[in-house]
């Protein structure tokens, strides 16, 4: 199959910091579309992949799911899209489309194993996947999502991980008008589920352990801030709550929680603490309440996450960067020193 | 208010063994319905409560709450018994009637505190209720129960609590034909749940540490039985089930019976660990699952469990015992030596 030559930023091992590469994406079959990558968000998960935290990681290790781009040629049989499109791509690039879960939309739990945008096994061309850090990215048409043109392109770009991480739970579980969520966290996912849950009429309480963010976490669309390290705060939430997304990544119980629930009440982790949480039986028993997870969201579900984002006027803050920046960035990701998402303006790449 | 002296088992402290006591019962007020007991189940809580292990126990403290009886005396207002009936009292003798829990039937739920059968205030005489251990109890008509003719009454004893209690989830996550359901734990509540989800028409897997308990787990309608201590059975297992009943009160993984459900699989813990379970993220996150906890049930649905087991002729496997040997029943009970409840024969107290 031909290829062509891209130019892309990963890392060779482990322990080896990015670094400029140069991969081989396939050339466009009948119902392929091809990007020119405009932006791509910076999440947590690929520094966990890249470093090689989850096990697993294949290298060289190119991440990035958080793609948005102009589609630059479309194959014969593509119909949704045309060349100047803008267009998305988010975790996933292919499934098997044949079980259940692809039946029916959740393309995220394929039993045959989904096709993660970087370190899966490549159909087309052997070898894995390579993520978004890289100037062009060749995906079935039926994995692209459609940008909608009011939203700013680089600020979109994290709604493809984090923005449809948080939503997908938020809907699921039917969150609405009437309803106290609590928001446990802010972070890249945190400050998505504000925005998203307040914009589908709920009220927000948002959980954090630094006083120092109860004043963004108000700009942000939060009705209240609870200080989770006072447990008077924790206490007064005892039972308050209909709906908890959890979006912690950090070791921590979810009893505290689990507490803030009402009757039948549920708490969704969306984070990916490495050690297992902490759940007591009295905390879903007496009273009755759901703990849960839920995994970024199917390709349908994803557009219609960004056409609901493009409805209520909501993308991510961001702080762009330039190619030559993300070690740097990753490094203070650790620290936790980004408002709330770093995009990589894939323009400045081999400038 | 006047009162009867009835005799009763309990005890006066935690460390003190059960003892014959005299305590009052109240006279029956326009609603009540005073119950001649005839049999009284033993279970696990009667001993974690009477022993102090839960906290919060008041002595002297008197046990039971699977009760069953002749009513001997009805209130001038009560319409739904009459003298002569066999009638039966569970959990719950009262709750505040006005709760949003219990208008929906869910008076377990009570947000004003459900009046226990036994250790809660008791409303009409001070002090605090005493349970189904004893001769006679006096109980509003809006909290008894109507035992079927069919079911043999001392066997029917455990439905009310070891009954409703595996009931009601199995109930509430609509378990029934083509489901594959898992118990884990043969003891008292997991010898109900096999009954019941089989008589739903599930099929039935049972979880157990005891090679020896094959057998009878196949006898009480089990389809399969795993061990699971065996890793490479739990392994088979993986991704198997729609919904997994726990019945299990000592220290265990959550994780281990978690990863045995489906996509969107539901564990309900219905058993009472003192330790907090183990839940890790990726095992409710990929595929999304959830773990959840139910409490015995409300008045109506253990109508309806009842009902349900007159029409399947379900009732509790049970070793009957006379009133003096509750003691030794009970450090049987520690030692997991009952096949599944024993039930006191109350006509023997006092003999």
């Amino acid at each position: 199959m031909p290829t062509v030559s891209v130019q892309a930023i990963g890392n060779l091992a482990a322990e080896a910091p990015l670094q400029s590469l140069t991969i081989a994406r396939r050339d466009v079959t009948p119902h392929d579309v091809e990007i020119e990558i405009l932006y791509c968000g910076v999440c947590h998960s690929d520094l966990h992949q890249a470093r090689g935290e989850w096990g697993g990681t294949v290298y060289p290790c190119v991440p990035g799911h958080e793609i948005v781009g102009r589609v630059v040629r479309v194959g014969a049989h593509v119909k949704a899209f045309r060349e100047g499109d803008l267009a998305a791509v988010g975790c996933l690039v292919d499934s098997c489309r044949e079980c259940q879960p692809c039946h029916d939309h959740q393309e995220q739990f394929c039993e045959h194993g989904a096709t993660y945008t970087y370190n899966s096994p490549d159909k087309h061309l052997g070898g894995h996947t390579y993520g978004g850090y890289s100037q062009r990215i060749v995906v079935d048409e039926g994995y692209v999502l459609r940008v909608p043109d009011n939203l700013d392109p680089a600020a979109a770009a994290p709604l493809l991980c984090a923005g449809i991480t948080t939503y997908s739970p938020l809907k699921r579980w039917k969150v609405g008008p009437g309803q106290k969520v609590g928001v446990v966290g802010l972070g890249g996912l945190g400050h998505m589920g504000i925005k998203l849950a307040k914009a589908m009429g709920a009220y927000v309480v948002v959980f954090t352990t630094s006083p120092s963010k109860a004043e963004d976490a108000r700009r942000l669309g939060a009705d209240e801030v609870a200080l989770s390290t006072d447990p008077a705060q924790m206490k007064q939430w005892r039972m308050k709550l209909d709906f908890v997304l959890d979006t912690v990544s950090a070791p921590h119980s979810a009893d505290e929680y689990l507490s803030t629930l009402k009757l039948d009440g549920t708490m969704v982790l969306v984070g990916l603490p490495t050690e297992p949480l902490a759940v007591s039986a009295f905390n879903v028993i007496v009273p009755r309440r759901n703990f849960t997870g839920s995994s970024i969201g199917g390709i349908q579900e994803t557009q219609e996450m960004l056409d609901f984002c493009s409805e209520h006027n909501i993308v991510s803050d961001i702080e762009l960067i330039r190619a030559d920046q993300v070690n740097e960035a990753w490094e203070r990701l650790l620290k936790g020193d980004v408002k709330y998402r770093f995009v990589i303006d894939m323009g400045s790449l081999g400038q």
